[in-house]
């Protein structure tokens, strides 16, 4: 019988959910500071919720579930292999898995409108499941943790965010810089060179610039439709260099006859104000080339980049101003990022960053030496558990080299002994797994005498 | 735009959450007293894991994934008509959704043997989905909160379980009954009539009997095969009364000859033995017609009832001597119980037994004058965050009164206002929301001002 997981998912093991839930709960502590407030939505969703919203590549990824039941009924036998898979998958299925929470989100605020408060500010951090194939750091099943703010225009919100972003990293001491672009820049450029419908296609190109390098960005961007005066336009915008507001103010005359651009400078300028003002441990580029896969974008763009280790993206989000269009409910806008909790996880596992002590569940063990001797182990566990003490007593009287291994296995700082002499004389012996040391102490006082050890 | 989540499953707001997050956590601090560590499985299992592990009915529930891609391929259209549904279904999926954490561990346990330290304490708090029909109180997708220890045969895990149902309720302020049995005295009962294949059917009878009464259960036991000699011999079991203490001493006249039952009274007497030692508050009752539905249960089965409002059982478990044996690793013995986290929660909310204060989250709100001013009350506010306290910028200069009606119903404490009178002078408003009361402050002693009104 074969005992593995799916392929592209995984156990987690007691260690990796330390770890973990170590990372959860910093970006957690970090959202609550800021008022935002958790809600959950469930993993199965109507594929009608779902399809569409991810492109046709996401249509695919979608994992669909089975109707339950006679689900065939239905089908039309006699013309079957004339239809295609995917009229026959809708048929025998009209539910799916969450691919991500944003949707989710959006039709979760629709829904619930008069129940909520706006500006919402929520997080949610939810697995998601994506049919993709697996890879290394690539899942079928992974963890976002989102947090957004939605039915508010002003930046302040993506200030916020950029500071939560800054803390977060601070917490877990990760040195990261952030990327900031504003979509209103990438469509000025596209108007620019009149070509306002190739706005995804530029974009798709000028996103590859530090990979590929500029020469191969322009014959992408000809092979797009763009001419030869399009790019020597674009050219000198994707050269600039220098502070980002010096590249605003270069911009800002660059984009003088372009009113979405000149908005979105005069974004970016407020934002960058602001940041200033609050003074973050983390360096913000203005990155013009940064563009986001995402087509619901239309104000800020922002990626976090690790700067100690190469990996992709670890957090990343931006302004949409009408996600919530889809479900009927107009001119709501929102902004919103997702930190990507398993690549950060590889980033402090790589650079071994997680805290020293962050396996230390059980603090006490108490050995079993028999019958009689456990009632007065289970009474003084019980005690110390009073006191907020993690403990265990073993459950077995096996040799002690057994037990021994036990509490050295789960790297228990003390482990206590009430053998038949100590019984006797009313008392334990405590030893410190650490240093190894030994010591008598009266049952009457052995609580307070563990818990003065442990805050020592 | 359909906005509804699928039937059977729930969205959470935050006031939801709230009182879900006070439930696992109190939970999970119990486990983790008690040195349990915690782990995850992936949502997807392969169907042939999950597959005849939860009896006929079970597989019916279990909700299936499509294989991606063109998972069409293999399939004879020349004879599909023939084939049934159920062939054709595991044709095309493979994959299913976690009908329970018990299942996932066996084979967690199996795959990992080598990585984990026997006995393994483990808790696990993870969503499941059954395609049931929903109902009141009966979700496709719910919460499980499960702990286990695993490689122990001793009865102080019994006892440590009890220990632990006795600790979860008493900080969830619920007055709840415990029932325990042993599936080998209802062994012993089928073997005294010498029927042991019929265990199953007599226990399903006997489960009933405080629902339909003795005579209903004598006619379905009839119906079942027994015949009335078979029936005068079980009636006595069925009626005897008195403290637990009493019924065992009487069954163990009863069961004179019976092996297994006298193997399983000395357990309950055991157990009982070691929880009269701790003083729990819980009472447990030796409930002999406790049944409990999974074939998988070996020794002590236990549950849980809510002395306080009318609700099914909140709390389960038992022990299974060869649950990991489907995934061949024999003779591994376990105990496990899994909390009821919907019921508790209606049971809770019935009772309006959660927190008074359990829906603050944000602590502060600074309201927004306009740009000038709010540069002070970001800076304000990161002051206080660094000593913990939750707040919140209003992001906009929106009308007082919005604002205002944004911090009420968010039932924040305190709100501070920063005026362009108040920055010249040097000093906010802070305004008690409860009191209604005003004070002038100086900017340099918000956050000490704020922290100790808080703290009182």
């Amino acid at each position: 019988m074969n005992c593995n997981v799916v392929k592209g998912t995984r156990d987690f093991l007691p260690s990796q959910m330390n770890k973990r839930n170590y990372i959860f709960s910093t970006i957690e502590k970090v959202y609550k500071a800021h008022g935002f407030v958790q809600i959950e939505t469930p993993a199965l969703e109507s594929l009608s919720t779902l399809m569409g919203k991810y492109g046709e590549e996401g249509d695919k990824l979608l994992y669909k579930v089975l109707n339950s039941g006679d689900f065939l009924d239905e089908i039309d036998f006699a013309n079957l292999e004339t239809q295609d898979y995917k009229k026959l998958s809708n048929r025998i299925s009209e539910k799916g898995l969450r691919y991500d929470l944003t949707v989710p989100f959006a039709r979760f605020v629709v829904a619930h409108r008069n129940d909520i408060t706006f500006p919402f500010k929520r997080y949610q951090i939810q697995p998601v499941w994506r049919a993709d194939r697996p890879q290394k750091g690539r899942y079928r099943e992974f963890y976002q943790c989102d947090c957004d703010i939605i039915g508010s225009n002003s930046l302040l919100n993506e200030v916020e965010l950029l500071q939560i972003i800054d803390e977060v990293f601070s917490f877990l001491n990760l040195k990261v810089q952030i990327k900031l672009n504003n979509r209103k820049i990438l469509a000025a450029i596209a108007q620019m060179i009149g070509q306002d419908d190739k706005l995804t296609d530029i974009t798709v190109c000028i996103d590859k610039l530090d990979k590929i390098g500029f020469k191969a960005v322009c014959s992408e961007l000809k092979e797009r439709g763009l001419n030869e005066q399009d790019i020597k336009t674009i050219e000198p915008i994707l050269h600039l260099e220098g502070s980002a507001q010096n590249k605003i103010s270069n911009l800002k005359e660059v984009f003088s006859q372009i009113e979405i651009g000149q908005k979105g400078l005069e974004e970016l300028e407020s934002v960058f104000f602001y940041v200033k003002t609050l003074n973050l441990k983390t360096p913000i580029d203005f990155d013009i080339t940064l563009a986001r896969g995402l087509n619901y974008y239309t104000g800020a763009i922002v990626e976090v980049k690790c700067e100690e280790t190469v990996m992709g993206s670890i957090t990343g989000g931006g302004r949409y101003d009408n996600l919530t269009g889809i479900f009927g409910l107009k001119d709501v806008s929102g902004v919103g990022i997702s930190f990507g909790a398993d690549r950060i996880y590889d980033c402090l596992e790589t650079l071994e960053r997680f805290p020293k002590d962050i396996d230390l569940n059980t603090q006490v063990v108490f050995l079993n030496f028999g019958d009689k001797e456990v009632s007065q182990c289970l009474l003084s566990a019980t005690e110390l558990r009073g006191k907020d003490v993690l403990v265990e007593v073993y459950p077995e009287s096996a040799k002690l080299q057994k037990q021994m291994k036990y509490a050295n296995d789960k790297h228990v700082p003390y482990v206590v002994m009430i053998g038949q002499r100590e019984l006797e004389a009313g008392q334990a012996v405590v030893k410190n797994m650490v240093s190894g040391e030994q010591s008598n102490v009266v049952l009457a006082e052995l609580t307070d005498y563990i818990c003065q050890a442990l805050g020592a």
